[in-house]
């Protein structure tokens, strides 16, 4: 294994073990030179030798990666030989048997029929369950597993994720995206987990853990943390677009998720394919040496995203050409190009091995940093187990890959997040007639979103799915009668049926929201509903029937439609469980304990009002502190969630209430009554936030410290004991432009459960 | 005087007789230290035996601004013996001959009955005009200047503007805002000139020229450059919220109208009241010392904003109490503190004097700062002539507070910008009626906006004034008969008085738009003009008569409407002359020749899409670079604005073509060929434009780097030789945090005129 533990001289590994909190640049700022090994880890003995008895030619395919559609599975050998591949993604089959036996064609004739036979790594992104394989469970997509605030299942998601990959041939996961929810005009938001960097990590940190399970002494699939780094706020809220971020923000509030991925383990980084600060992020030595090496102590592998050398020029319009955008991505500390097209404009495998090879023998490119990448990609497969077990076992297949249905359904319903109740829910036992309308009530595609066997969505194959329709049919007494009227996305041309079917049932369920999107495809300059789903509810809610919302989409869409509705639910993209969480939900049978791990705001008007910005800087003439409440309040605040019950909070202690600065990574302990005032049982998340006045610098009005998931029974008082830590509110100290380290400074700290506030400080 | 031109050993003025180019921040990357002074310019012995006099309560006094109405007119002695204020504001009058009586009152106690009798300077916001006084012309707002493009018309108007502060007794004018245009949500989007630094920087610099326009040896009165830096770009598009800025985006865009008018010669600067990157302005050493002294070369004196000390505590929870705010303000280089509430939550000017002295007294603000500060305040006192010259002079106002009339309705003129026309522009002479509607067609109070004899706007005052109806109804043909139907700016309750008045017209002109605001209080979220005024526009329309809609508002206001308008023109907030430019326009007197100075968004969703943004990231599968145009191109884009005849350009050409790096300050000539091809003579601005591929860094996709304002006749052709410079494509060197100098880096560059681009080589 290539990170020996026993000698102690990894700064990952010395950060994993000091404290177990996610967040390796903040401690960066404590671990003195003279603590951890400065260099990196010596790779192990086969690595080395590896690296040493390869041609050049062996080295820059081993830096490539490329579709493994570019393989002829009749005659791989061939094409191996060309490329020596590193690695290769995306088998054009969802069958898992087939996918199994098609990997294992190729990888055979790359073990057996290439020079050194070192394996290639199968990579691909399985973002919500193994989204690339029929039959396999889809679970809620990130910002649903950020509503549910549950690491533990976070993790097991992933652990099963990674079980019916590694069945299949595959090998590492391009996941899971530590890039924070700023902008939901932008088309990725639902690949975030939160806008919370706390809550981010500790999700990014359970998923990394659970596709890096080890099993037979070696990490199950590889995880990547992606996008290497500030990708979620592109300045227009546009895919890609680029991103303006001072340092002391990127410091302490973008950087906290990939620290806790790293430290996690996560074998692999994938790069941001925006420019940072008019930077092409692929291009930056200062992102991918200094922060991402020397800061976070990433010993890891870095893989660029989708052609990026190629973006670099005209998209960009940085590199001259192909040549000049290898060389710089490379010498920025690339390991592994993703050239999987078979060409853009002149972008493919043959042309890039071409390119790096002239570049190495013209001395643009140092064979110290071809040795270096290549030292990297081997070690990861090593770490993965690849030399010791490179086969799909198509054997095992059909019991793996529908694994996880039950866990499924348990997160999407702990994700579910009511936003208002004027009393409808939960439906009562004497409900006579529910009608289910709306355009996503019994679509599979709808409630998968995008990355779901399909790259933009659900095509001609479906995955394994209950939809709100039949979940509803399911779920319902025996005495209730369920109807159904379909509607569309974007046009409404049944209102008269809806109308009639809304005056005849006692309460309507519409289920609206988004089609699916994946990337730029998705991102929008509205956040309000398509105006068919708005006067769809405006017909329903004429009727004077009460009804309920149920909202799924990629992010918080919905502005002026809850006015019209006598209760809503968020309900994220749900995944194969859908039905059953939603109607669970709306029956009672589970009481809703999702918070939103984002902002939702009133319309585009009020981006970017995050609940961690700095304080707001009002006040007028009389010397009014309070902010305009028109402009600023959003529509539903962060940790938003209601309840059928009541949870009242008592008793704050913070322990211990001071600790020494050499401490901050110190985890505390926040102790708080939770008391169900209501006649229900129910679960509920605890949040603690954070925040500080009078600092050296300026604090974000509150951020997440702990938080801890609860279930009550009616009645029940319990205490519970939240493990927090200050880390969060570690700050980049200094002037308007400061690069200097994250540190949690001295002083008072406050932290906050419900309206109770205790001081932390630090001495 | 204190700035010796002789001896040469001025940072600003070296920095004004090196090119006369306003971008002192790229200068500042070309002179060594060996060519300028590195230490301020001594100050004239009188400051310097004045500061050696003085107590220190007389110097604390120096640094304090108050309002002028805690100053009794009965016995101004005793409170000016007690508060000893270098500064007064806002005396409580709009009358030019009542504030020159009381202005001269104080005055003459401050120089008779104190101990030292040195003046205080009076200032106050003549934004447009000297808004503060009744007759005064009443200019557009910049951003109405912005759009004329005509930097000699920006200077004259100034001039005016200090004509008729100082024979009031006004010595100080807080302005030009030198903030660019990013945001259109911000409440004071209309108070600066443009999006476009080169443009922006243009006008500020001639504002400075024409408020310090010298007479009898001294400057008029003095300029403030505001609000020093970064206030522009609001987190959430709210006023004084936090702004998150890197610095080379703060450094090539936000600084230069800066540099500009510091090396125009900008006596003060005022203090951004929001935070920069999570440390507020108002205690930025970086900001003040640093990037203001050292990097632009300002020795002038440094005010800050409407009691920011206090805003430092409860608004931005930096500060423990007044005593440390005032400590951190003091010690980061604020020189004069305004307080001129009577208290906010005891932030007065006793208690400011008291503070500062204990501060200065416990040693926490050192008596060198103290005497810096007073220093700056005195030059600047002696630089415009307070102490020969302290007086309003009375019998003088009659005559000067009337000028600018002609000059007014000139620019107001310029401005108009058409934005769209099907051909119902201009209105022929045989037009038989029009109908005058919406509710800014007679409505002086929205053609002024805010800051007009009155911080929200116009009062029980009136400012002189011909409304868009008085102006139609003076300009139509006499064949032509006006009516006029009022509607409201958020109401419409006479559709049907509308409705019928608009079918017996042969064309409808609705005056749309916003009323009056100013600072947070015009804080908007919607760029949509208010529902009442798109029903208004959708009755007209649907009567079939063409309809023209004029927008008079402080932003880019108005999305849907112009799909239901047969031509539109933005007025800006044009001023007094609202009716003689937009009837002008209208009937084909005055061909329109305004351009936008900033990008105008189809809304809110596509917020920040400027046209100086690095370019868009985007490119899909196939490798198409095409941004999606759904969400990126704007409603209009920069520098749109259409005339009634058409310009073609032809011949381009650079001069010179190549240009050594040390020379990249020194002037380019662009010519090029303007044929008006069509059968009717106007004026228009020809715009060069700048940027760069294949750079160290991104380069802005483009930006102004020249443009001239010329006049043709019908068919008539002219070469044009435009002043250009390549120093607003300066940009910092290295990675994503870079610090470095603002330099043109070598390499090509290109210069475009309409659809010609020629290249500039920088060797």
């Amino acid at each position: 294994m290539r990170k020996d533990t026993t000698n102690g001289s990894s700064r990952r590994d010395f950060m994993q073990h000091s404290g177990g909190i996610a967040l390796a640049a903040a401690l960066a700022g404590y671990i003195g030179e003279s603590a951890v090994a400065t260099g990196r880890t010596a790779p192990s003995d086969r690595v080395a030798n590896l690296v040493d008895e390869m041609t050049l030619e062996e080295k820059v395919g081993q830096m490539t990666q490329m579709a493994a559609s570019e393989i002829q599975s009749e005659n791989p050998a061939e094409a191996l030989r060309k490329y020596k591949p590193g690695s290769l993604m995306y088998l054009p089959s969802f069958d898992p048997k087939e996918v199994a036996r098609e990997s294992n064609v190729r990888q055979k004739a790359m073990v057996e029929d290439t020079r050194l036979g070192v394996p290639f790594v199968y990579g691909i992104d399985s973002v919500h369950g193994n989204n690339n394989i029929q039959g396999a469970t889809i679970f809620p997509h990130n910002h649903g597993v950020g509503a549910a605030w549950d690491a533990d299942a976070a993790e097991e998601m992933a652990s099963i994720t990674s079980r019916t990959m590694r069945v299949t041939g595959t090998h590492w996961n391009f996941s899971p995206v530590a890039d924070l929810q700023r902008d939901p005009r932008w088309g990725r938001f639902y690949e975030g987990f939160s806008e919370d960097p706390y809550l981010a990590s500790q999700l990014v940190a359970a998923k990394v853990r659970g596709y890096e399970e080890r099993t037979n002494g070696y990490k199950r699939t590889g995880a990547s943390v992606k996008h290497f780094a500030g990708y979620s706020e592109p300045a227009n809220g546009n895919d890609r677009t680029s991103a303006l971020l001072p340092y002391r923000t990127f410091a302490s509030t973008f950087l906290p998720p990939y620290a806790a991925g790293i430290t996690a383990g996560a074998e692999t980084v994938m790069v941001n394919s925006g420019s940072l600060n008019g930077v092409p992020a692929h291009a930056s030595k200062e992102l991918l040496i200094d922060i991402l090496r020397d800061q976070l102590g990433f010993e890891g592998m870095v893989v660029s995203d989708w052609h990026d050398f190629f973006r670099m020029i005209k998209v960009h319009g940085f590199a001259e050409d192909l040549k000049e955008a290898t060389r710089l991505g490379i010498n920025a500390g690339i390991d592994m190009y993703m050239v999987p097209a078979a060409s853009i404009e002149g972008d493919d495998a043959e042309g890039y091995q071409r390119r790096l090879i002239e570049l190495v023998d013209e001395g643009s490119v140092s064979m110290e940093r071809i040795d270096e990448a290549v030292t990297n990609i081997l070690a990861f497969k090593e770490n993965v187990g690849l030399f010791d077990d490179p086969y799909a076992e198509p054997e095992k297949v059909e019991g793996v890959v529908s694994e996880g249905r039950d866990l499924a359904r348990e997160v999407a319903t702990e994700s579910m997040t009511m936003l208002t109740n004027d009393g409808t829910l939960p439906l009562g036992s004497d409900t006579g007639s529910v009608l289910v309308t709306g355009p996503s009530a019994d679509s599979v595609a709808n409630q998968m979103g995008g990355w779901s066997l399909g790259w933009q969505g659900v095509g001609d194959i479906e995955p394994p799915a209950t939809t709100v329709l039949d979940g509803i049919s399911e779920a319902a007494p025996g005495s209730t009668s369920v109807t159904h009227v379909p509607t569309g996305l974007h046009e409404l041309s049944n209102e008269d049926d809806v109308r009639a079917a809304a005056e005849c049932a006692d309460v309507v369920v519409a289920v609206l929201g988004e089609g699916p999107y994946a990337e730029e495809q998705g991102d929008t300059d509205t956040l309000a509903l398509p105006d068919a789903q708005r006067r769809l509810v405006e017909t329903v809610a004429e009727t004077g029937t009460p009804t309920v919302g149920v909202i799924m989409a990629g992010r918080p869409r919905g502005t002026s439609v809850f006015d019209h509705l006598s209760a809503s639910l968020m309900a994220y993209l749900p995944g194969t469980a859908a039905g059953p969480a939603v109607a669970a939900t709306l029956f009672g049978d589970a009481n809703p304990s999702g918070r939103l791990p984002f902002t939702w705001p009133k319309g585009t008007g009020q981006l970017l009002n995050l609940h961690n910005n700095f304080p707001p800087d009002e006040f007028n003439e009389e010397g009014n502190t309070e902010p305009p409440q028109s402009h600023e309040t959003p529509l539903f605040p962060f940790g938003h969630g209601m309840s059928y019950t009541e949870f009242e909070y008592g008793n704050l202690e913070v322990r211990p209430p001071k600790l020494p600065q050499k401490a901050a990574t110190d985890e505390l302990t926040v102790s708080v009554s939770v008391h169900n005032t209501g006649d229900r049982a129910g679960e509920t998340v605890v949040p603690v936030y954070g925040t500080r006045e009078h600092g050296e610098v300026l604090y974000p009005q509150q951020v997440v410290v702990g938080f801890e998931r609860v279930s009550l029974d009616a009645g029940e008082t319990t205490r519970v004991d939240i493990r927090s830590t200050v880390l969060p509110l570690a700050t980049v100290l200094g002037d308007v432009f400061s690069r200097g380290e994250l540190v949690v400074d001295t002083g008072e700290y406050q932290l906050s459960v419900g309206d109770m506030t205790e001081t932390l400080t630090v001495v």
